[in-house]
């Protein structure tokens, strides 16, 4: 599983602050962190409350260059925020994210490709969030048509079937596992796939156990990677499990420890 | 998912000795305690140390039904044993388990017919277990087959993939997770899916870890039914968010509670 560590987003309260004061203390500290415990990528997001998009992405990128190398996911509705952290980042970044419809992937796709990027395509367009399974999956098969049309290699498509919160749509969830599993049978080879996973325990009381619940739910049936709180000890013990019992990783007695102790770099 | 508890068998040295002494006191705290929690199925196993296997199922039995009439899952590798306790036991019972060989089906399935008991079909013959999904699978339809030759109706069979412990035999784990998710499109109505759980973390170091991990992984490919320790609360918590995740109970801030406290009967 790829792991893409969710905490530096403009939405905490720490991280809006940094970036309305452009101080880089928790935000470097937020990059070290999620490295340690073993993130593959950074997700970046300034959310919606800072003045200039665009100069704050910028900065973002740039404070954590300072401290890691790591792979960012750039994360934005905008394009033009986008490519701004794309052009800072360097090689490798993620495109976080792209709808699947045509106005959006006309202007993400080419940019992806230029830049070496991946792309998370989202199974919504401007009607919305289907409800059920079928009616993603045609949307994921946009999106490979779309890999195709530009040659986005396959590997660099990351298909996520958007996770609701259980608590407002629960019959989405079993209807997003049906995705991932269809998704992984649409091409050969298949995109990956990939889900934003704290949202669906969001103002749910249990957090933990419902994400580290999903997780490997998911994992069962095909999830390639996910945006998740890397400092979530049992959900990152879950993820260590599954790859044993999914044989993507040997089992050692002290597997889980041998998992926490990998370094992403 | 159909829980079934797994904790009466003579392999526990309470009830080894309770067995041999016929002492009641364990067994039937067993059986309380289980039925408390939630199980909707007590396993009951004389284990292979004790004198006389068939009389010992009559006193099991009959000792259970002292204090519960909760439906059991009749545990034994011999027809005569099986059919000992379907006799003391009382309809709607579980025949664990039969292999997909002729000449134990022929025993067992008109046995299961004649008692109105479900039937636990091993993926397994004379040659023992096989490696991969597909060959499990074959084997899976030869139990639906004779489900229909013996007029067994397709919701009392469950069909058991076989998980083998994860430190000898990892590349097993994966593949009866295909087969259960095979095995649920093989027929319409398609037969029950079953594992017996706890055999997976056999030695290995933190076993309740492995066991909840896969036990939520198997139910989001359509695992129906589990031979669990109804007592480790992790391991529930598991089953009541899968359970919300996949849709088949309404979500509710207190879903763990409201789970845990649904009492069998």
């Amino acid at each position: 599983l790829i792991l893409i560590g969710e905490r530096i987003n403009g939405m905490y309260k720490d991280i809006g602050r940094a970036l309305r004061e452009k101080d880089p203390a928790p935000v470097q500290e937020w990059a070290r962190i999620q490295v340690e415990r073993g993130a593959d990528y950074l997700d970046a997001n300034v959310g919606s409350s800072v003045d200039d998009q665009v100069e704050s992405m910028k900065w973002l990128v740039g404070t954590i260059r300072e401290v890691t190398d790591c792979p960012l996911s750039l994360d934005s509705p905008k394009a033009e925020v986008i490519r701004a952290g794309l052009e800072a980042a360097g090689a490798g970044s993620i495109i976080n994210s792209c709808k699947a419809q045509r106005s959006t992937i006309e202007v993400l796709f080419p940019l992806a490709v230029e830049h070496g990027a991946r792309v998370i395509g989202l199974t919504m367009n401007e009607t919305g969030i289907p409800r059920d399974a079928d009616a993603r999956t045609e949307l994921a098969m946009e999106l490979v048509a779309a890999a195709d049309e530009f040659q986005l290699p396959m590997e660099n498509l990351l298909v996520d079937p958007l996770i609701l919160p259980v608590n407002v749509a629960q019959e989405h969830i079993a209807e997003a596992l049906k995705t991932i599993s269809a998704v992984k049978m649409l091409s050969n080879p298949a995109p990956l796939t990939i889900v934003g996973l704290s949202n669906i325990s969001h103002k749910a009381k249990d957090r933990s156990l419902i994400n580290r619940t999903f997780l490997v739910m998911a994992m069962a049936v095909g999830l390639d990677a996910a945006i998740v709180d890397v400092c979530d000890d049992l959900l990152i013990d879950g993820v260590a499990t599954a790859r044993v019992l999914l044989n993507q990783e040997i089992y050692a007695d002290s597997y889980v420890k041998l998992f926490r102790s990998r370094k992403a770099r």
